[in-house]
C-alpha cells in the first residue's frame, strides 16, 4: 500500500509513524511530507533512516492512503489535491468534520461509516473521541439524554511547541526567571486555563467544546443528545482527563456501567476505591486505551438516571494517530472493494 | 484582643497570620503556637520577630480569639480546652463543621450565623466556599436545584509539604531523574490525580467531595439542593479553579449572572471573551477575591433553566484564612455581647 504521512514532523505525524511501524500496517512505499521549512530533515520507520520531503501538489501522487496531521488551512488546501490523484484521505483537521458527506469515525463506534466515504475521512477532535469511546456502549443500552464535561487538557492538544513551552516555562518558574508565552496565550507553569481555541462571542463556548457537541451528535448518529463542555488547560505533557457526568433515560447503576465497560473495546477500567487509584495522565499517556474510573451515582440526580465518571486517554494516540491508523485498517480490511471504489469515483 | 494562632507555622496558619496584619485585626496580644516539633520557631508580626510556643492546654489560657489551622485529630483534642478556657474558636478542621449547634460560616452567605455559637465556629472547606460564594446570591435569586463540580484542586490544600513536592517532583521530572512521592499518593508532576481524602468504598466519593455536598447544604440552609463533584488534585500550587454547572428552578440567563455577580461581595467578574481571559490560578493567587467568568448558558439544558461558569480562588485566603479572620471581624463587629455570651456560656 503506498502510504503517505502529511505533517509527519509534528506531534501527531511522529506517532502516527510509530503507530504504522507497531501495528504493522502493510506499507510499500512510505512517503514522508512536510512543510518546506521541515523538508530535508530525517526520521526512523523500521530501522530505515528516511528523508522527509516538502508538501507540494505533484508529492500526493500515487499515493494510497494519504494521512493529513496539518492545520486546517493546509488541510483545505492539499486534501483536495490527493483527492484528487486518487487517494483516500484520513484527515486529523476539523476542516471537513461536519461536512454530511464526509464519514467521521471512532471505529468502536461507527465503523460502518467507513463505506461512505468519497476519498475523504474526518477523524474526529482527541477530547470527543476520548469521551464517546467509553460512553457508547453505555448509550446504546442506556441512551445518554445529557451530558456535561469538564476536560483536564493536556499540551499535547496544541503541538510539539506547546509541549516545550510548558518544560520551558516550568523550568523557568522554578528557578524565578521570568518567561513569556509564545505558543499559548497564558502562563502555563502551574496554571491553568480555559482552551486557546477562539471563542463563539454569542455563547461565550470555544471552538473545543463546540467541536465536542457537534462532533458526537455525528458519530452517535443522535442529533438530540443535549451536551456541554467545559474544555480547560491543564498543565500536562500528553494525555487528556476529562470528567463527565450524564443522564440516561432509564435508571442505571454504577455496576450496570462497570460490567458494560469491563468488555467495551478501546478502554480499560481503572476504578480502585479502596487504594484510590483511578485514571491519571501518567498512566495513560503512550497507552492505546482509554482509562476509566470513579463510576459512581450522580448524587446530583435523586432519579438513578445519572452516573459520573473519569476518564484519562492519550492525546496523540487515540485522541489522534491511534484513531486514524484504526480506520486505516478498517479500509484495509474491507479493502479492496472501498478502495477501489474511491479509485473510480 | 488576647488572640491565638495554632499551627501558625502552616500553610494556612502563614496566611492567617498575614491577613490579621493587612487587615488590621485588633490585636492586643497574640500568641503564636504549633507542634513541639516547631517550637522555637521564628515568625515576622507588624515588624516584629516572633517566638512559637508549643500547644499545650495551659498555652490556651486567656486567649479570646482562637484561629485552629491543625489536622483533625490536634483539633479534636484542643478545640475543647479552648473553650472551655473562654476562647471563641474559629476552626479551619472538619472536625466539627456538620455538627447542627456549630455555625459553619462564609461571612458573604450566612453572616448571622454568627450569633449562635457557643464558643465555637467552623470554617468551611476550601472548595465549597470558592464555589457557593459567588453561587450565593444567584441561589437566592433563581434557587439552584442541581449543581454539578468539578475541580481543579491546588497542592496547598495538601499543605505546604505538597506544594513542596510538587515543586520538587517537577524539578527532577524535568532533569530526568526519578522522584518517588512522599507527601501525596501519586506523580504530582504534569500530572492530574483523584483527590488524596479517604473514599466512600459504597458511594465511591472522595471525603471532599462528601464535605462540598454536605457543607453547601448546611451553609445554604437548604438541605434538598441536589449536588455532586469531582475533586480532581492538578499540578497548581495555591489557587483552586472549578467548573460549575448548576440548574434553577426558574429560567436564568447569562446576563442575568453576570448582573449579580458584577455587584456581589468577595466575587469578582472576568469574563473576557473578545480576548479569551477568564478565571486562572496564576491571577487567584494571593486574592482575597473569587474570580468567575465563562459564565454560559448550559447547552445540555434546553429548557434555558441552567448555567456553566468557572471559578479560581486563592485556597490559602478565601478558601481558608481569610475566611476564618472575616468570621473573628463578624465577630468583632457584634464585639461585647457576642463575646461576653460566650465567655459566660
Amino acid at each position: 500500500m503506498n502510504v503517505a504521512i502529511i505533517g509527519v514532523t509534528g506531534a501527531v505525524g511522529t506517532e502516527l509513524l510509530h503507530c504504522l511501524e507497531r501495528r504493522d500496517f502493510p506499507v510499500s512505499c512510505l512517503r514522508l511530507l512536510a512543510s518546506k521549512r521541515s523538508a530535508g530533515t530525517t526520521v526512523r520507520f523500521r530501522g530505515e533512516e528516511r528523508t522527509v520531503e516538502e508538501l507540494t501538489e505533484q508529492s500526493l501522487k500515487g499515493v494510497k492512503i494519504a494521512f493529513f496531521a496539518v492545520d486546517n488551512e493546509t488541510a483545505r488546501t492539499f486534501v483536495p489535491v490527493a483527492v484528487k490523484h486518487g487517494a483516500v484521505v484520513i484527515d486529523n483537521s476539523s476542516a471537513y468534520r461536519l461536512s454530511p458527506d464526509i464519514p467521521l469515525i471512532v471505529p468502536e463506534i461507527n465503523p460502518d461509516a467507513v463505506r461512505r466515504h468519497k476519498g475523504l475521512i474526518a477523524n474526529p477532535n482527541c477530547c470527543a473521541i476520548i469521551a464517546i469511546t467509553p460512553l457508547w456502549p453505555i448509550h446504546k443500552k442506556y441512551k445518554i439524554r445529557r451530558l456535561i464535561i469538564s476536560t483536564y487538557q493536556a499540551a499535547s492538544g496544541a503541538g510539539a511547541p506547546a509541549m516545550n513551552e510548558l518544560r520551558e516555562s516550568t523550568r523557568a518558574f522554578l528557578a524565578g526567571e521570568a518567561f513569556t508565552p509564545k505558543v499559548l496565550p497564558h502562563p502555563y507553569a502551574f496554571n491553568v486555563f480555559n482552551h486557546d481555541s477562539a471563542i463563539d462571542l454569542e455563547s461565550g463556548y470555544n471552538g473545543e467544546e463546540l467541536k465536542i457537541v457537534s462532533e458526537t451528535r455525528k458519530i452517535f448518529s443522535d442529533p438530540n443528545i443535549a451536551i456541554s463542555a467545559t474544555c480547560v488547560r491543564v498543565p500536562v505533557l500528553r494525555a487528556h482527563a476529562e470528567s463527565l457526568t450524564f443522564e440516561c433515560a432509564n435508571p442505571v447503576s454504577p455496576g450496570d456501567v462497570r460490567a458494560l465497560l469491563q468488555n467495551a473495546p478501546g478502554v480499560k477500567v481503572v476504578d480502585d476505591r479502596q487504594k484510590n487509584y483511578f485514571p491519571m495522565p501518567v498512566d495513560a499517556s503512550n497507552q492505546d486505551k482509554i482509562l476509566v474510573g470513579r463510576i459512581r451515582q450522580d448524587t446530583s440526580d435523586p432519579s438513578g438516571r445519572s452516573i459520573s465518571m473519569f476518564v484519562a486517554g492519550d492525546q496523540l494516540l487515540k485522541g489522534a494517530a491511534l484513531n486514524a491508523v484504526q480506520i486505516a485498517e478498517l479500509l484495509c480490511e474491507q479493502e479492496s472493494p472501498v478502495l477501489q471504489a474511491s479509485k473510480s469515483a
